[in-house]
């Protein structure tokens, strides 16, 4: 049971005053640096400047792809990947939240394949290289900094697909708390729901996990519940900026998973959500968790849900575990919806049934979604409806 | 304050049946290993077997380098220096706990050295070059299978000093909890307080911490205090021992230290124990921390041992700072001396005050020794004075 292998390489440097490493980290892997970023916040926080600054400082060739989508599109993978070949780049230097990097985990990939890069996400040709990736993280939330994976999405076929190599794990992540201050409120509260979803998806598990692993998913829910509400309040605030900062990393590099090998639940869901809807993927995860712990809470696994609303929002653990187990979700409502402040309901997002067959048919990959609790395609059903 | 450099390169394979992947993984450093080990017990638990069968289906060229001791001296790493330099090995391999581990972790940079391995350890010469470094750990104690440090002793000065340089990391380490089921009760306890340690060292800090990584910290203690005495009564009990052994591995490997700057207190008042009286580290360890604690506790500083208090032993948080804490101290002793059937006294191990004077000046390196609590010589002879 006790089985695993712990490979987390990822070099980070964290805190403020850290990008004069950046040069001598990208000079390791060669001249020619593609710095790929998104709609250009990075600018407007003065980042981008500092950033070209340092690569300058270290003689590095410099190419940019800008404009990378949330949900990035395999469209800017293909994009990035034939600039990449086209230009001999040696080393890839993200800039910016999960979907940045991701996209880059993605290019970093296709660069080493002649085909259309979705073959890659699709998992219809394997990852046999990758280009080294450096990160600067500006977005507290999906942990792509430090884990092995990404999400890609196809707007032609409305897919979302997750593809995943350890060649793909960043070898040095920039981790500046202060680059996210002036993140929003609704995109601090959907990247608190994302990262408290990780941990939760892997918290919630049939194949068992060890106490100590048990005990550091506990103190980082604890740590999404009491700075989040901080950080949307006052935005710098460092201490809460810093603890969420690293939670997204911890959150899901693969250390808390170790020996359980349960496959996750309300991700999957999700992905259906934000690939037909294109929603911010923190908030879809806010509005699904809660309903589907209300579906699958029974007698056979409330004592895990007991332990969750115990550990995590200090229910009184002298209640017997199906009435802890549902004041723990209330508890988990109150602070998605009030304390949060997001949007409670899929009809408030003016969605509404119409492709929740076909989406529950993709969530479950027309079979059954081997989670906390199997899922079949009318469960995922009924949890989507639970959701208007 | 949130400033740290985050490398944690070693890989790890966790739990049974990985010791397959023994002879890859040496094999990516070369042809020539060098074994080292201590008095024998991988012998008699097979180990020894296991690991020469697995070396030569690699057809990997093996040497050996037997007996390092408890408190491993400075003799044995200029002993395997020299068959490394003689042989020129490519690769070392520690089977054992802690001292093999470290004593092995100076042979790797004595090699690069042509005069005595004593002035790496004094820090007379840098570290500037080491083997690449191989584990497999068989006592859940020092960490020392995934940190860059290791503790030398050297019989003829009576000194312990330790040494480190992220040259000396191990590459890879095999954790195998059922290598530790031969463990006896009182090695498990020693071990268990050596690990209890390194986590209060860093927990009881005044340069502050990360409240995510306080959380960690407090789980981690937690978790020994709970699964100690279960290893000594069920020494097969795989839960316990595999919860002790990546505890162990975390509780030093420089996560849960990240941003705080502020040094250790017991383990240097140990050290000189230990070199001195040739003592069980942990032993040491238990005997002086909850003196250490009675020492220091103030007003000033009680918030933290109340919260200590609290998380590792489920103190009533309703109680004063003070109250709390003592009562924390108390529930310490009663693990170190009742559950884990630990000496109390230093009297009962045949020490007196013979040496207090010149210990005490050693472990505060001449000066005053700045943790948690600034210690003089003075001071540290009174914590001595309190553990007869």
């Amino acid at each position: 049971m006790f089985n695993f292998t712990y490979n987390i390489p990822t070099k980070v440097y964290f805190g403020d005053n850290q990008l004069s490493n950046l040069g001598k980290e990208i000079k390791k892997f060669g001249k020619k640096v593609l710095l790929c970023y998104g709609g250009g916040s990075i600018k407007k926080i003065g980042l981008y400047g500092e950033v070209i600054d340092e690569l300058k400082k270290e003689n590095l060739e410099i190419f940019e792809l800008n404009g990378i989508e949330p949900n990035p599109r395999v469209t800017s993978v293909n994009t990035g990947a034939n600039i990449c070949k086209k230009e001999k780049i040696d080393v890839l230097l993200a800039v910016g939240g999960g979907s940045v990097i991701d996209c880059t985990k993605a290019i970093a990939a296709a660069t080493f394949y002649e085909g259309d890069a979705w073959d890659i996400v699709t998992k219809k040709v394997p990852v046999i290289n990758c280009l080294p990736l450096v990160t600067i993280l500006t977005l507290s939330a999906t942990g792509s900094e430090m884990d092995a994976g990404g999400v890609i999405s196809n707007l032609e076929t409305n897919d979302k697909i997750g593809v995943a190599s350890p060649l793909m794990q960043p070898k040095v992540s920039f981790l500046n708390p202060k680059n996210t201050f002036t993140v929003s409120p609704y995109q601090t509260a959907c990247g608190a729901a994302d990262i408290l979803s990780h941990i939760m998806e892997t918290y919630f598990n049939t194949t068992g996990s060890m106490y100590m692993l048990d005990c550091f998913m506990e103190g980082m829910m604890k740590t999404v519940v009491k700075y989040a509400p901080t950080a949307m309040k006052e935005p710098e605030n460092e201490e809460a900026r810093a603890n969420l900062m690293w939670t997204s990393s911890w959150a899901i590099n693969g250390f808390a998973r170790a020996c359980q090998k349960c496959n996750w639940s309300c991700h999957p869901m999700e992905h259906q959500l934000s690939a037909y809807y294109d929603i911010t993927h923190g908030l879809g995860l806010a509005i699904l968790t809660p309903r589907w712990m209300r579906y699958i809470l029974d007698e056979t696994n409330s004592e895990r849900f007991k332990n969750f609303a115990v550990s995590v929002f200090g229910i009184d653990s002298s209640l017997d575990n199906m009435t802890a187990s549902l004041k723990g979700i209330e508890a988990l409502e109150k602070f998605f919806f009030e304390d949060l402040k997001l949007t409670k309901t899929l009809t408030e997002l003016n969605i509404d049934r119409t492709h929740f067959d076909i989406m529950a048919e993709k969530a479950c990959g027309n079979g059954v979604l081997k989670g906390f609790k199997e899922l079949k395609k009318e469960d995922i059903k009924n949890i989507y409806e639970m959701c208007l």
